[in-house]
């Protein structure tokens, strides 16, 4: 079964499950498990850290035919908290897995450099930046950032993970006082996109020059200059999937020759 | 001073200053006299009840001119909670009265029909309808309460204070799964949109027929069978004022002839 769910970080210590904290994964298990009557364990796309939010995340679980699935979402809005939803659930191919199926994550980050900060009604998904911002140096310094490029500079590594990703879109646009970062890749490392923010952010309050990010593609570990900007700036909107017909295919090509992808 | 505002209201015990509780004119009037270091008090346009929000509210103060009120939002950022936020702050005609001047309050109500309820992070300012809602059936029930009428049967009683108000704009539109109300009047008595919405709603999932909401217009008393709409829905996101001109002759005829406006 594939689940779209979406959730507020705010009050998570991340997806993944850990002893004695409120991660997504554990109110969703726990909470799945109770109203289906069924244990369930759930696979992620995306293993978002703590504050991150999501719009758009994808899981799947692995169930007995005869579990009733239908009406899931408005069963389970009656019985998860309201900082995380399922939005649709369905039964996929056997072959579908919401990690090593999955050919591109896109996230987005708010951040807003208006002199009173963030509209109140926003503040939980929107980093308020205390200096203006320069679009255009923002989006000059991330277009060299662009391709197939090995991101140590910007990972915290964990074991086993490969850092070459292809980072396929990083573009700034501003909407009044906000400024929203879409980056899409084939998967992420730990902390990727919040160490590309916060490298580009030092160049679009003008401390750092366009080419100082891509300057750091050259270091072969992470690198102790950039900052790692705050994770309530950052959700995961959306996971892109082959058809059901190349999903076989894909799990094989991700799981042998790109390594474990972590987020 | 002119101050232009907003906050989420969920914290709050509404506008209204009253002892014990955490009010949005307490925290504010409390902030700005530390900040400016003289005592500041606050008339406002629209007296938001508890639970409601506002994106633009307005607000004016009398202070000396020796005052320094430069800078004002992002002052008041760094000691104001993120739930209130002021977004700019500026000299006015002695005659501009936040409440007394305004021509037109403007209004906003959003609701979800959607099977797993709000998003996570759209929670706070959307009710959450657990049964389909007919945009049409809304929207035609919506027009036949336009204009200036005794809207009685929708208003908690105030002392001193008319219930003929002139309704200029009760549209609903969908975007997908939410639906927004706007509604614009001159003025609104007590709970009047949220009256108005509750009966609507009523409609909207076909409980009740069209004409039923503007039937009450007849009533000469409160209706016990209209439900008022939850408050976390509801924002205040207008106000309009005249012309600095025509300021000193809109406030008198606000004052003389249409009694006190309430919200």
């Amino acid at each position: 079964m594939r689940l779209d769910l979406g959730y507020d970080g705010t009050e998570f210590s991340g997806w993944a499950r850990q002893p004695g904290r409120r991660t997504v994964c554990g109110v969703l298990e726990d909470t799945m498990s109770t109203v289906l009557r069924e244990d369930v364990t759930l696979t992620v796309a995306g293993r978002t850290d703590a504050g991150v939010h999501a719009a758009g995340q994808v899981a799947h679980a692995d169930l007995p035919a005869a579990v009733d699935v239908s009406g899931l979402p408005r069963r389970l809005a009656r019985a998860l908290p309201a900082d995380v939803r399922v939005f649709s659930a369905r039964v996929v191919p056997f072959e579908f897995d919401a990690r090593f199926s999955a050919l591109r994550r896109h996230y987005e980050y708010r951040v807003t450099d208006a002199p009173f900060g963030a509209l109140p009604l926003r503040r939980l998904d929107t980093l308020a930046w205390p200096r203006p911002l320069d679009v255009d140096a923002l989006n000059a310094a991330s277009e060299l950032l662009l391709g197939e490029r090995d991101f140590c500079a910007f990972c915290k590594r964990r074991e086993g993970a490969t850092t070459i990703r292809e980072l396929q879109r990083l573009a700034w646009e501003r909407d009044g006082d906000v400024l929203t970062a879409f980056v899409s890749a084939d998967a992420f490392c730990h902390s990727m996109v919040r160490s590309l923010v916060g490298a580009l952010l030092a160049v679009g309050e003008g401390r750092k020059p366009v080419p100082w990010p891509a300057s750091l593609l050259s270091l072969t570990a992470r690198s102790s200059e950039v900052t790692v900007a705050p994770a309530h700036g950052l959700s995961l909107v959306r996971v892109d999937y082959p058809e059901d017909s190349e999903l076989a295919a894909r799990a094989l090509v991700t799981r042998n020759v790109r390594g474990a992808p972590t987020s």
